[in-house]
């Protein structure tokens, strides 16, 4: 089946695809930043990295560092960093939904084709 | 306001993302692979390899060349190109339509943040 990816593009300047909404989900999964990366096969650096441009873009952070306890080094999101996950999920949803008749005879034109 | 970008992932490994479809637009308005490159500020070769590329992946032309007559050089669009615009602007208005209230609440969200 065909299907949609997404690209939010949201005032003055954030731009929100799937991999940096995987990644927010994967830290919200694992509880760290590593782990994060881990499941995303990317470097730690490249992982926080994009949170640092994502909490920089939006100006607030999207997740925040939890030092201390046994488990220190953690990471967790913020309200703003579940917002936009949640968000871009229910938005990925309402368009896959809308525009599936038009994949599915795009689709078929091109196999007619 | 915010806004979608779409790409659609078709089979068996097609894609078309709004890059790919403004270049076929602007072939079939100005009827020729150099006019629609410079359109889009890119180079000849870089539009005609993207061309070509799209008709590889769906395995029939999406562009034809017009030789001869007066405007000899020129190109047009085949059905199959024509029905990829259509069908991808077509998905563009109903994603985005599906996904307005969404956009509108997560850009507040940010704000609010």
């Amino acid at each position: 089946m065909p299907s949609l990816s997404l690209r939010v593009d949201l005032d003055p300047q954030g731009r929100i695809g799937p991999g940096k909404i995987e990644l927010l989900e994967h830290i919200a999964a694992h509880g760290s930043i590593s782990a994060g990366a881990r499941q995303m096969k990317m470097s730690y650096k490249h992982a926080w990295d994009l949170v640092e441009e994502m909490s920089r873009v939006f100006g607030k952070p999207v997740a925040e560092m939890q030092t201390g306890g046994q488990r220190g080094g953690g990471a967790r999101l913020t309200p703003l960093g579940l917002a936009l996950v949640a968000r871009y999920r229910a938005i990925e949803r309402a368009a896959a939904a809308a525009a599936e008749q038009h994949l599915k005879a795009l689709q078929a034109e091109i196999d007619a084709a």
